[in-house]
């Protein structure tokens, strides 16, 4: 690790697709939900639907058009509009709210808990994420991952790659930012993060969209750490 | 219990004087650097009158009368007042600096690590607290108290007892205020939480302020719970 990094008190995290395996979790939260309701749906296709209206959503936010709105009521607004599309009847309003929340449960990579325990030892650990503070609470609880304090993009009502989120991260941190380190899966984020100031981790998860993804299959800049998974991050910089 | 407590889902806890015992720690500190700079001071004296300088400097960030302020902050101007008025001299910035964490250093009263850790499995258990988010993520990591997630009077820009809080802690654990509990020591934290609509619980801190405490003996009004210390308050709603 180069010298600097010598200084990095903070790791943050971003969570989805960094932390937790989204794409699998979902999938098997509607083949759950299929089981029980007896519906023929193709949920991988409708995982990726749900996750490919996160982003979109998220604009519509960052650009004005809809005032501050939590992931979890995007995330409801997405479901909505798939159920219908997907043509999925007979849920009722419990049953719509428990699916939405499957995004509070969310399972770790296999490496993640262990990873980010060994690095607690050295780091306080916090996320950094646009989920919600419950759901980043209700997952870190159900997922058992150690986080020292949940930070997430609803503390400034900004969503991540907003300038203001690191910011708040490394202000909530009562840190500078050269010693507050994002990790992340996704090249943008950790750019964004750089351009504040924040040290950068990228953590290669090239299945985080399925066996066909196409990008974030590696770090793409000069970032100052660049790791396989949580276990060799631990490797590289909690030794 | 009251019938109407079984519907509490996350639990907040005020946390100087409620969950860590910050008279004895700050004496402790203060008596530690004494003994290295060869000081002879009324140590008790001085943590008291420290702590004494807290309600008064968050009233003034409350009237408005200094901005918003994090509580290292007002620590540390209470802080270089004592040191003049005490006579401590010989104490560079690092040493000023040092002293001054001693707040994200304080001790676990001797319940509070088995209580929150029983109260854990049932509730979501976050911090609500005027300190700010690294002091308490520092404390919990030093003191091993086992937070779900660090909420702080720092994410709204106001201090307790200001409504907007408690209201901040309802809205960012994403629940009704008739699910959410605050634990505290303190009457007057607990009145103007349950006029927020939050649930109440009561835990006695006879000795905070030391042997010759007057004031929040007792419950003087009627909370949901009153407990004995963090062990009988799992005894009574995690059992």
């Amino acid at each position: 690790m180069p010298t600097q990094n010598l200084t990095v008190k903070a790791l943050t995290f971003d969570v989805f697709g960094t932390v937790v395996d989204w794409r699998s979790s979902i999938i098997k939260e509607g083949e759950a939900l299929g089981a029980r309701k007896g519906l023929k749906i193709d949920w991988v296709a409708f995982a990726d639907a749900w996750r490919g209206g996160y982003a979109p959503a998220m604009d519509r936010v960052r650009s004005g058009a809809l005032p501050w709105t939590k992931i979890d009521a995007l995330h409801r607004m997405t479901l909505d509009r798939l159920l219908a599309e997907f043509g999925i009847q007979g849920l009722d309003e419990a049953e719509r709210d428990q699916f939405n929340r499957a995004w509070h449960r969310l399972a770790p990579w296999p490496d993640s808990v262990a990873g980010l325990t060994r690095l607690r030892r050295r780091y306080v650990l916090a996320t950094l994420s646009n989920g919600n503070v419950s759901l980043l609470t209700n997952m870190a609880k159900a997922a058992g991952l150690p986080w020292d304090c949940i930070l997430s993009a609803e503390l400034c009502r900004h969503y991540k790659p907003d300038p203001e989120t690191y910011q708040m991260a490394v202000e909530l941190l009562s840190l500078q930012p050269h010693e507050v380190m994002l990790v992340a899966a996704h090249n943008g984020d950790l750019v964004a993060a750089a351009a504040q100031g924040l040290r950068t981790a990228f953590i290669a998860r090239p299945t985080e969209y399925g066996p066909n993804q196409t990008k974030d299959l590696r770090a793409e800049h000069d970032f100052d750490v660049v790791a396989r998974d949580l276990g060799d991050l631990a490797d590289q910089i909690a030794a």
